[in-house]
């Protein structure tokens, strides 16, 4: 039987596992409300937010409180100073899906990404849901080797972003300063979205095996 | 006499106010490097983050230990704590001016900010780094009351990041897509910059009152 003190470490990793399923499942939305000028969904992800944050303080006061009352050595500590970075990490996720809708809410009803550049931006955003999603199994499964394998993603993250500039500077389209604007911010908010999902996967490396 | 312990903590808050020295410097620098189309001074911002890195490094090291074999409780475990999330906010803080290092050099030998706009690019530097040297002597001095009082100096960036957009906007000049994107990422970074001395700031008031 599992002690309350482990019990408490336990919802500490299931709380992050839901921080990754919401910040998912955020960017998914921002991206919908963003190419799709959908107000509606822009304002779901704007004031959902709010939740991530709470998650975050939540999880913040239990850790803290834990290594107050408990005071963990080895393993356990690791765990706890971890799971406060990764929570750092994902809170920040949450915030960079909201920026997107921001900018989706900014620009209704039209769209802010030219429709030539959906496509672009429509993979940023899949591959950054797919890198969160991944993160909290991984973060499920203490799953190692797949923290370990996750630059595949993050390269065609990074990828798409220099091509979205590429595209941008296109003399023969001539884009309006505007939408070189919002576009170099969106895609900025996307590549910082999935540098902290990475982020989060290697500190579980870094949790499971104490390797840097 | 202070024991072993303490002094450790106090090598913790040396490091940190030495961190703030360093990238105050470094967006002081950058913005020089960036204004002036000075290379020599953007490669030194640019190799010289590794010192910061260092230093981070470093500090969690020593934070960890502190942690795992003097088991703190209260006033010193939030000190730890929050000295483990300033080091992560100062260390991006130097990746930041390193950014914009790098758009000085990409440039190189061209300026990416255009002449109207280096009065505005000027004032964001100055004000960085005066956040950063402030955070310093907040941290030093553990002065909750000058931490309490950076919202002018923050909100006067947030302004000229906003009066940037305007100023790319207008119609009559006309901007290259080109510099809208550079103007607009070294805009974001002086302005998260300035978040995260802000951030640095906010902790030093949660470790002295344990108010958040």
């Amino acid at each position: 039987m599992r002690d309350l003190y482990h019990e408490e470490l336990d919802s500490i990793g299931a709380t992050l596992i839901e921080m990754t399923g919401l910040v998912a499942s955020a960017l998914d939305q921002a991206t919908d409300a963003l190419l799709n000028a959908d107000l509606q969904t822009a304002e779901k992800v704007i004031s959902g937010d709010e939740q991530v944050d709470a998650l975050r303080e939540s999880l913040d006061g239990r850790a803290l409180d834990l290594l107050a009352r408990q005071q963990p050595v080895a393993g356990d500590l690791r765990t706890i100073v971890t799971s406060l970075r990764m929570s750092a990490d994902l809170e920040r996720m949450g915030d960079l899906a909201r920026h997107i809708a921001k900018v989706a809410r900014l620009r209704y009803p039209e769209s802010a990404v030219p429709a030539e550049l959906h496509e672009s931006i429509r993979e940023m955003g899949r591959l950054g849901v797919e890198l969160a999603t991944k993160t909290g199994q991984i973060i499920e499964g203490l799953d190692v080797e797949a923290a370990r394998n996750l630059d595949e993603e993050d390269d065609a993250v990074d990828q798409l972003h220099r091509q979205l500039f590429s595209a941008l500077l296109q003399e023969d389209i001539g884009y309006p300063v505007e939408t070189a604007i919002d576009v170099t911010l969106i895609g900025r908010y996307y590549e910082r979205y999935a540098d902290h999902a990475v982020s989060v996967a290697r500190r579980l490396v870094f949790l499971v095996t104490g390797e840097n």
